[in-house]
C-alpha cells in the first residue's frame, strides 16, 4: 500500500479483525475451509507509526492442501476466469485461480483497514451491510436502521430478515447451489469538496472500485436506477441551512453532486451475482473445444455477500483516502 | 485525445455526425438552444491520416447568448455542482456551468468518434439505445431487438415505445419538469482477452467511464442488479463450441468475465436521473446561506437521455480502444 | 496545464515577459525570424484568478511563410528528428518538424510562467544563465555571482564572458554553423523534504525534465562529474546550525540528498548541442535510402542557449510546483 | 515488478548471476559485510514463464548482525539522507537507511535481469563498465574496446586502467575514505522509433532511471557535456545507407535523435560522487541541533561503481523494455 502518509498510528488489532470479517470459516453460513489470514507486515510502520514508506505485508495461506487439480487443469468452469485468462495470457497457473482467486481481496481488507485508521482522524466512517441476498431484502429506510448496532452473521441490521436470509443460504447449500445479493454502502462525515469534476467523479471511482471485486455486476449511487423513474422536481435535492452547513432536505444525489461530495451521506449499492463455483454438474468445454462436463469439487460458500461486507468497506476507504490526499491540492 | 495510433484514416465527416446526434436543437424534443457544434482539428491529422501526435480541435460555441448570470451567481441551483465547486476550489466561474456543463460531452463524442473508426478495423461496433424514459420501457429481449435500423428521434429501437417515451417527454416539458432515464449498450465482436485482472477489470473501467458522464446514477454489466435475485446454477454461462470458437449459451456474464471480456457481446446499462434544471421554481440557498427560492430560466431539455447516447458509446468506445492497445503488451 | 491550484493570482503581463525571453527575433544574435507569440488563454481563469479548472491556451504563429517543404519533405536532415519520427509512426508531417519543432517550448515557458507564480507564493526563486557558449566559460564561483542583476542579451551574469560569447555567435553566423553551451540553473529557498525516495527521486525528475528540452545532451546536479574524481571527506557536506535552520557548510549535493531536498540552494547543470539547422550543405539519406546533400536554408538561430534560458527556468518551475504539492500528502 | 508479457521463460540462474554481480562482499575490493542476496520468487512465474500476473520476490538480509544503532539514531549522517527524512516524514527508521539504503538496489538488479531477458528476444543487448574512478580513466574510444570480454574485478575493460583503479581504491580504503568514478553504458540493436517525442524522450526517462540510483550526480548522452563546445558542423551525424539500414557515420546523438532511438549504439555516462559512509570523522548536528562529531563505524565499501555495474544496467532495461513495450501500440 503505497502513499499513505507518515506519522500515522496503526492498531493492528485492527487490521486481523478486518481480516477475520472477511476470512472463510468464520460461521457455519461460510465455507469450513479455514483459514486465519495472519498479517504480518514487512515494511512501512516503525515503533506503532507509519513511516512515508510503502507498507507491504504478507497474508500466508496456512490452510492450502495439497490437491489435484487434474480436473480444472484442462477445462473452464462456466463462469469463471480460466477461459479468460488462457485467452489472454496463453498460459494459466490452475492451482487455486491465481488473481482471479477470491482470496485476492483478502489484500484491499487489510490495506482498507489501514485507510480506515487514517479516515478515523477525519472522523469519516464507512459502514456496509447486506441489504438482499435472494428475495430476503431489507425494506427499511436507510436512515431508519441502526448502522452502529453490532452486526451479526449475516452482517443484516434488520434481524428479522437476516433470519430469512440463513433461511435461503441453508436450502440454497443443501442443493449445491448459490445465491447472490446486494450491499448497501454509507460513508458519513465526508467533507465537501471530494472528487475530480470530469473523468475521475468522485462516484466514478467509488463505482470503479466497487466493480473490480469478484463477482460484482452493477453499482449504484444515491437514487440509482430507480432515478429513471424519477422527475426533477422529485428528484433534486432542495439545499437547507442546518447548524451553520449547508445541507440537503433529501439525498437523491447520494452525497455526490458533480462528481464531488457535498457534505451529505455518500450512499450507494452494490450488486453480487451467486458465485460460480458450485457442486452441481454443468456443461462446459476443456482447452480444445471439446464438450465435456465438470462437477466442482472443494468447500464452497453458497453465498459470500455476507464476508464481501468488510471487502466493500475497505475499498470505499481507499477511495475516500485518495480523493482526501488528492483535494489538499485544490487550492493555493 | 492522446494515444492515437498513427497511421488512422479519419473520416472528419463522421466524426461530425456523431456530435450532431448529441447537439442541442436536434429535434422539436429536444432544447431549442441551436449549437452547430462544428470540430476544427488543430494538430494529430495530416493528410487525412493520424501522425502519432495529440489530436487537438476545438468545437466552438456559436449560440453563446449575451445573458445575466445574476440570478445564479450567488445562489445554489439544487443538485448542480454550484455549491460543491465552491466548497472544493472557494471560487467558481458562473457562466454556463464550467466543467459541470453538459457541453463538456461534446469532446467525447467527438474522441469518442475517432475511437470507433480505430474500432472498426478490429470489425468492433458500438450500439447503445434508450430502453427506458420514465415509466416507458422496452421489454423485448436485447438480443429481438435490430440494433442495426437507423435510429428514430427517441433512439429506441421499439417504436411502440418510443411513442410512449414521446408522450412522457412532451408532458413533462408543459409541466417545467424533466425525466429520467435508461440506455442500454451492446458492444459487438470484442475479442476475446481485453481488460485486467484485479483493479482495472474490463468492466469496472467501463463503469467509471460511464458514471464518469453527467447525471448518471447507475451502472451494470450482464445480469446487473437481477443477478442479485438468481441462483449458480441459473447463473453461470455454460460453455460450448461453436463455429471453432468457444462461446457461452447464455450471457448473464454481459461478456466479461473475471474482468476479462470473453468474446460475447458485452452488454450493460447506464441510469440517468432525471436533469437538475427545471422552470419549476425550488428551494435553495445562497452563497451566505440565507434560504432563497429559484427558478431556473432558459431552454433546458426535458430529457436528455436520447441525446446522451452517442456519449454512452463514445465513452464506450474510448475504454475499449484503450484495452485494445494496452492487449498488445500481454505477451512476449 | 492541469493540476494547477485554484484561487492563484495570475499576472498575464509576467506570463508574456517570459514568453518574450524564449521568443526568436528578440535580438541581433538571434534568428531573424520574428514571431510575437502572444499567449491566449481558453480556460482556467476566471476574474484574476485560477480556478482548478485545467488552464488551456493557445500561442498562434504569425509568421508562418507559406514555404516551400520539398527539399525537406523526402530528405532526412542530419541530427533531426525527421528519420526517427517516420522510423516510428510510418508518417511524418514535415511542415515545420511537428512536435519536435522547438516551437513546442513556447507553452512549456507559458506553463512555467505559471508554476513561478504559484512558487512565488512560497518565496521560492528560480534562476538560470549562460554559463558556457563554446570555450567561452564563466569561470567564477556560483555563490559570487549576481543572479538578481538585470540580464543581458546573453543571459550570461559575467560581462566579460558575454562579449566573447557574442564573438563566437557571430563568428559562427558568419560561417553558417552553430554553437552548443551550457545553462546553469539555482533553486533558492526551496524547503526541506521536497521529493521521493526511490524511483522519483527530485534531481531524477529534474534531469528528466531538462533533458526532455530539445538540444540537451546532459545534466547534473550539485558536483556533477566532478564528483567522479573526489573524495569522501571532500564531497559530505557537513551540517552546521544557522540561525536556526540546520545547513551544510559546503554543497556538492546541489540541494539534494538521497533524492529530497535538504533546504540548501538546488543547484544544477544543463549542455545544450549545437543546434542541428546549419546552412553548410550536409551529407544524409532520402526516404529510399539514396545517398544525397542537403542545404538547410531559412533563417535558424547560430546559438539558442540564450533564447534556452526561460525553458530551463520553466521546466524546473514545474517540477518543483508539482513536488511542493505532492508534498502537501506526506503527513497525517 | 508488474507489467512483464507472459509466456517470457524465465532463467533464475541468470537472475541470481545478476544479483552476485551487486551483493556485498564479492571481492577484496568492497565490504566484508557478506550478504547472500538470494532471490525467492513469489508470484507471477509457474512452470519456468511468466504468467502475466506481477512478478513478487523476496531478497532477505541474512547477515543483519543485531547492532547498537545509537550513534545514527540522533545525529545526522553528513551527505547521507537522515536529516532530509527526518524534514519531510517527521520520523525516521533509522536502522540500516529504510529506503536510502543501498541494499534497495538489490531489487532493481534483479528485475533489471527480468527485464534482459525479455530484451534478448529482440537481441537488444546492454553493457555497463567503469570507465573511471578517481583520475584512473579509460581513454581509450568506446568502438575500440571488448564489451563482450568477461568482466574483471573493477568491471573495467581495460586491464591496465583497471590495476590503476585498484591502487586508488585501496589506498582510499587505508585512509577510510572513499572514492567516485563513472559508469559507462551501452544499449546494442534498439530498433528505431523508441521514446515518446516531448516530455517522455528516450533518453529523458533513461536519464532519470540512473539518477534515481543512489550517488549518482550526473547523466550524459551521447556527446553530452562536450556537445557545449562542438560546432554544428562537427556534432551533426551525416546519415549514410549500410546493409540496406539507414545509419549515420558519426554516433555524437548517442543513438537518440529527437528523444526517439534511431538504431545506432545508445551511448551513455553516469556520474557517482564518493560514498558518503567513511571512517574519518567529521561534523555535523543533531537532531536538536547541535553541534556534533560523527564517525561511521560499520563495514563500508571505500568504492560501490564496480559493484554499480549492474545496477545501471539493470536500470537500462527496465528502460529499454518498457519503451519496446509502449511502442506496440504506436501506429494502427
Amino acid at each position: 500500500m503505497a502513499g499513505c502518509p507518515a506519522g500515522l498510528n496503526i492498531d493492528i488489532e485492527k487490521i486481523q479483525k478486518e481480516l477475520d470479517r472477511r476470512r472463510p470459516g468464520q460461521s457455519d453460513l461460510t465455507t469450513t475451509r479455514f483459514e486465519t489470514d495472519t498479517v504480518t507486515f514487512l515494511s512501512g510502520i516503525f515503533e506503532g507509526k507509519t513511516t512515508g514508506t510503502p507498507i507491504a505485508f504478507q497474508i500466508p495461506n496456512k490452510d492450502q492442501r495439497s490437491k489435484d487439480y487434474s480436473d480444472i487443469k484442462d477445462v473452464y468452469r462456466p463462469s469463471h476466469a480460466d477461459y479468460v485468462y488462457d485467452a489472454k495470457y496463453g498460459i494459466r497457473d490452475y492451482r487455486g485461480g491465481g488473481r482471479a482467486s477470491a482470496r485476492e481481496t483478502a489484500v484491499r481488507v487489510a490495506a482498507g483497514a489501514i485507510a480506515k485508521q487514517f479516515l478515523d482522524l477525519s472522523k469519516i466512517r464507512i459502514t456496509a451491510f447486506v441489504s438482499a441476498i435472494a428475495d430476503a431484502e431489507v425494506t427499511t429506510p436507510l436512515n431508519e436502521l441502526d448502522l452502529s448496532a453490532p452486526e451479526n452473521e449475516l452482517r443484516c441490521p434488520d434481524a428479522k430478515v437476516a433470519a430469512q436470509m440463513r433461511k435461503r443460504i441453508e436450502q440454497a447449500r443443501e442443493e449445491g447451489d448459490s445465491l447472490g445479493g446486494i450491499i448497501t454502502g454509507v460513508i458519513q462525515n465526508v467533507p465537501p469538496g471530494l472528487g475530480e469534476p470530469v473523468f475521475d467523479k468522485l462516484h466514478a471511482e467509488l463505482g470503479k472500485a466497487m466493480l473490480s471485486i469478484n463477482a460484482v455486476k452493477g453499482f449504484e449511487i444515491g437514487s440509482g436506477f430507480a432515478a429513471a423513474k424519477m422527475r426533477g422536481s422529485e428528484h433534486n435535492d432542495a439545499f437547507e441551512q442546518s447548524e451553520n452547513k449547508t445541507v440537503t432536505k433529501t439525498n437523491y444525489s447520494g452525497g455526490v453532486q458533480g462528481g464531488i461530495s457535498n457534505g451529505m451521506n455518500i450512499e450507494f449499492r452494490v450488486a453480487f451475482k451467486p458465485v460460480a463455483s458450485i457442486s452441481k454438474p454443468q456443461d462446459t468445454v476443456d482447452k480444445e473445444g471439446k464438450q465435456t462436463q465438470i462437477k466442482i469439487e472443494g468447500r464452497h460458500d453458497p453465498c459470500v455477500v455476507p464476508r464481501a461486507v468488510p471487502i466493500v468497506e475497505a475499498m470505499a476507504a481507499l477511495v475516500i483516502a485518495d480523493y482526501l490526499l488528492l483535494n489538499r491540492t485544490n487550492i493555493v
